[in-house]
């Protein structure tokens, strides 16, 4: 079933304790998109500048994913530079130009008005809600914040996710938007708020999705090495999203095996700098390493 | 099956976000032994000093635990004073008055030379070495340690260790230990030293137990209260150890559902101050969190 993403795409110039790449393809809507091409069809509605040129729309038309509202713009592609030092846990950022995605109003092409899932990627909630309102047909919503929005936008964001189904947060997030240092009432105050599932990314130690009635966590697949943290967050909502959107089922044990193929998504995603790992991905590794997710946690009763 | 302890018995004066509490009974030996007790007969060796008086032991005595092996000396018991803030992830030492316990020479009774299951609480490794090569019908031993003696006495920690079965470390101290961030990695290095596990603890996010050809994670049980997290490490080593005595198999199987013991114990633990909860605790409590457990992180392949 259709898969439809709003997020950005930007070039990111990175620096780890394992090197550093420069320019390289990244923003939500590129992970997202990548990750979930490996599940289902996935629309892109995004906004790019004069310097993005057919290299960069191969790299998407190799996943088959559709740029049809992928909008060109005057101006420069969104850029971000940024460093992780020490354990890599949180990203230090050393600049940010928003260029063409500071007047970003995202539209969404007649041919995908008949999307089923949607990822609402992390941007102004007041675009987030102007996109939902264009998917009446859409069957599930998920939506990323952050900090900046939730500070600076409360209301606007309150009327977002008062209109869609899950949202998909790091752990500050989730405290700070619920006002709740508790994680577990933090998420029952979020579902207050509208969504019926929220997803707690937790990084390297994996994720925790609260439902109505149940909680589901798992830790994070251990790896030998991690070269760039960068877009783990939107992988693992492409691989969570795709999933959904591949089996056509939302039930709560199929949301617990999206959240795992969210998280073998991550835990590739971050193998490598930028897009790399994703895009030489053979799809036996992904369900390899799905089930050894499950030799991970299991235990006999 | 027999289980020994070796470690510390404190009087502990705890300051949390949720209130305080001044003189409780406290120390390594007194969680592991109050949470094992719950599985198996446990031994102690540790001491105390004068001012632990009979409504101390008769803690002890409530959960069956053989204080034969709790020598008493002149001067006072070993006290902590310590507090929480914010997330509680980490307790900050405001005094520590060692008393008895910095002339502590453990002396294992005649009658616990036989014991099957030891716990090496975290002291100093001279002493463990010398607790451990009194009790040659061991048939698993297990070791706590932290910074202190990974710093202060690296060649003695490894002697230690080169004769222990399994290692119990923060996520800190495993890095030092192995002089390696990656908690992969450095787990394979520590089993070089000796121990053919390693258990990694992660507070709020669970456990990881690394072992020769497998390693197994589990979240941990989200909470609505952590009242106070003291002893919530050794409260884990004791359920994870009681476990093992309790059920004589030593397979990795088994392994994996004795850490899921040791979480249980320790989610118990946190949600009073002190020993409270633990010595509370309904023996079908602990059987039914263990199978929330299960529902928290099971999902269909």
């Amino acid at each position: 079933m259709s898969l439809l993403v709003v997020g950005s795409v930007a070039f990111d110039s990175v620096r780890t304790p394992y090197g550093e790449a420069e320019g390289i393809l990244g923003g939500a809507a590129s992970y997202f998109s990548v990750a979930a091409s490996r599940f289902a069809p996935v629309r892109m509605v995004a906004v790019v500048g004069e310097d993005f040129n057919e290299e960069h729309f191969r790299i998407f038309a190799s996943r088959g994913v559709d740029t049809a509202g992928l909008q060109r713009a005057a101006g420069r592609t969104f850029r971000w530079y940024g460093e992780y030092v020490g354990d890599m846990n949180e990203a230090r950022t050393i600049e940010t130009q928003l260029n063409v995605f500071e007047q970003f109003s995202p539209r969404v092409p007649d041919a995908y008005l008949d999307s089923s899932y949607v990822f609402l990627g992390n941007i102004d909630p007041v675009l987030q809600l102007h996109v939902r309102q264009q998917l009446p047909k859409a069957r599930l919503v998920a939506l990323d914040s952050m900090n900046y929005w939730i500070r600076g936008k409360p209301e606007d964001l309150r009327r977002t996710l008062a209109v869609v189904d899950i949202v998909v947060l790091n752990e500050g997030e989730a405290r700070m938007l619920a006002g709740v240092a508790n994680l577990k009432k933090a998420a029952v105050e979020i579902r207050k708020l509208g969504p019926r599932i929220v997803v707690v990314k937790r990084g390297e130690h994996g994720v925790t999705l609260f439902s109505e009635d149940s909680i589901f966590s798992a830790p994070g697949y251990p790896l030998d090495d991690v070269r760039d943290p960068t877009g783990a967050g939107d992988t693992f909502a492409g691989g969570f999203m795709g999933h959904l959107a591949r089996s056509g089922d939302v039930s709560e044990p199929n949301l617990r095996r999206a959240s795992i193929y969210g998280s073998v998504m991550a835990s590739f995603a971050v193998e490598e700098f930028g897009l790399g790992r994703l895009l030489q991905l053979e799809s036996q590794e992904i369900e390899t390493r799905f089930r050894e997710f499950k030799q991970l946690t299991h235990f006999d009763v």
